[in-house]
């Protein structure tokens, strides 16, 4: 790999200023960049989580709905999501890249400040990784660390019956941004630029999962591939049934418009959409109360949109539609999806 | 992605199975495979060690040299190498795995069990992981997380002028390995095996890197870009002029046979070929006595090919070639490299 008259180590380690300049404080790292390995301290009274994603160009992005600058904002935002599902802090990010030969100095040199700005954004820092080049596609892999108290990370598994169901944010509104990218449509302009940076910035809820999990909730998912797939995930761990109200599924009003303008149901976005980064789960109704009560202080809406019962599955009830079965269909992408290992 | 009747959930079980068989024992793990992360328990008095490394088809393997077995062990390994060279002792994995439509499940199968292997061969299991497909090659990226004594990792910036350089077992095996699998040649059949063995079922020396943290050695680095690139690596880090006697590099006979009847200096393979993944690294002349006779007595070979001294950079010598500079270049696999980020 050579570019711009720099060698390979020369071109790493050009790139790699672009991540230290924001890693002026590395708690917890002995021994970052540089080594066969990153020294990370122990935590006392603290579990570990670890978390790997990777993003394929033509299956999870593509260069034309998304800036590269997006793309490494992207990658990271994925595996930091993960630990907020679990209700963790994210800490050391470790980047395997593997680069189309054809891709330019300014395209990498945007993928490791879109890294860098989202390591930022969460408070944590690239303490390792691998650039390698291949003849096809961009393989964007990130493994995000993160702590969590001990014994204290948020399972899929521990759903009860009589448990509220919620959902934080809105969602939906990374596929309509998708949508709308690939297709366009008839949108007024701030609209337009709220469902496009849902798709191309989603933001990763790490202070709701802290939240959640302070205040006791029971379950919790993050949305990388739509509520219909979350929500089964937990139904299985948890072996209950989820009984959805569609009328109470947070749709942002843009959403509801552009999905209108196409002549479709915006639930579609929000229950096979997917990329929305937001935490689905479950808690007790008072541990649901006290977390309401608490995000909504800090401008973080949580909306109940169901209930837990005994059983199995996920149903949806409300707006004239009966009782539907609702399938764990994830999300396809652009040609095929993806799953933990 | 859907196989052999299969849904993409369904294959991701079925294979994942193949990884839980050998992880009846998992020592850290509160959570493993199967949630939005691993939660995995603190080690006191430990530092956590955390690498990543990328294989690309076609550019750090090729589908005819190497089984999807041989594959899938060898990603593995790559990243617990990085981890002996730390001296350290490899705990969690974490796979993301891109792969081609067209692999077949029993190619899967296959590479399913070679990671599963190496794992089991380390002591360490896989914790979690992602899957995705591609239209391209396919792209391997495993993590691991070790631990070590806190504060005692080895590093490549300790070597002090008067140490001795070491490497651990024979050198250039791998590179020979690849060119007799590419381009055959005559070899008997033992060494032929030995020769493709080394390139396909290399062998991480977790136990030599303990025991060289453990007598005190002051530098290591791992052999996966070839001996320049890593002796390089660490006059760098270190500040100081590492100089090598050739005659002294461990060159096993079945390479220098396979080399001389390519005429090739067997060095070349030492020297640029990489992924031998054997230790290359420094220690008080003190500290490499006892590592010596710890190692001779578990059959590890260890040997003695140069001296630190004042100055930068690697000088070669001996065998009526002269002082030659050895220069930092890496392992181009068959079209470029990868390097650390």
């Amino acid at each position: 790999m050579r570019m711009n008259g720099l060698d390979e180590f020369g071109l790493i380690q050009h790139l790699t200023q672009r991540l230290k300049q924001h890693d002026s404080a590395q708690a917890g790292v002995r021994v970052g960049i540089g080594d066969d390995a990153a020294v990370l301290t122990e935590s006392p009274g603290e579990d570990w989580l670890a978390t790997t994603d990777s993003m394929v160009q033509g299956v999870h992005f593509l260069s034309t709905t998304m800036s590269w600058l997006d793309i490494g904002y992207k990658c990271v935002a994925a595996s930091i999501s993960d630990i907020a599902a679990m209700g963790g802090v994210p800490k050391h990010v470790l980047m395997s890249l593997v680069i189309p030969k054809n891709l330019s100095l300014t395209q990498l040199e945007q993928m490791y400040d879109g890294i860098a700005e989202c390591c930022t954004s969460y408070g944590c820092h690239v303490v390792g990784g691998n650039v390698a080049t291949t003849t096809g596609p961009a393989v964007l892999t990130s493994t995000v660390l993160g702590t969590v108290p001990a014994g204290q990370a948020l399972l899929r598994s521990q759903a009860r019956p009589g448990d509220v169901v919620f959902v934080t944010g809105s969602v939906g509104g990374s596929a309509a941004g998708l949508a709308y990218l690939m297709t366009g449509g008839i949108l007024p302009a701030d609209e337009a630029l709220a469902v496009c940076n849902g798709h191309q910035r989603p933001r990763p809820q790490i202070t709701a999962g802290i939240v959640l999990r302070e205040t006791g909730a029971s379950a919790c998912n993050d949305i990388s591939d739509g509520l219909a797939s979350e929500l089964n995930e937990i139904a299985k761990a948890s072996r209950v049934r989820l009984r959805i109200e569609r009328t109470r599924i947070p749709v942002a009003p843009e959403v509801r418009n552009f999905a209108r303008s196409k002549g479709l149901d915006p639930l579609e976005y929000a229950w096979y959409g997917g990329e929305d980064y937001q935490l689905v789960g479950t808690a007790s109704a008072f541990a649901f109360a006290k977390a309401l009560s608490r995000l909504q202080s800090i401008g973080v809406m949580l909306t109940q949109i169901g209930r837990v019962e005994a059983g199995d599955g996920v149903v949806a009830e409300g707006a004239n539609q009966g009782l539907e079965v609702i399938e764990p269909k994830g999300y396809n992408h652009f040609t095929s999806g993806s799953a933990g290992v």
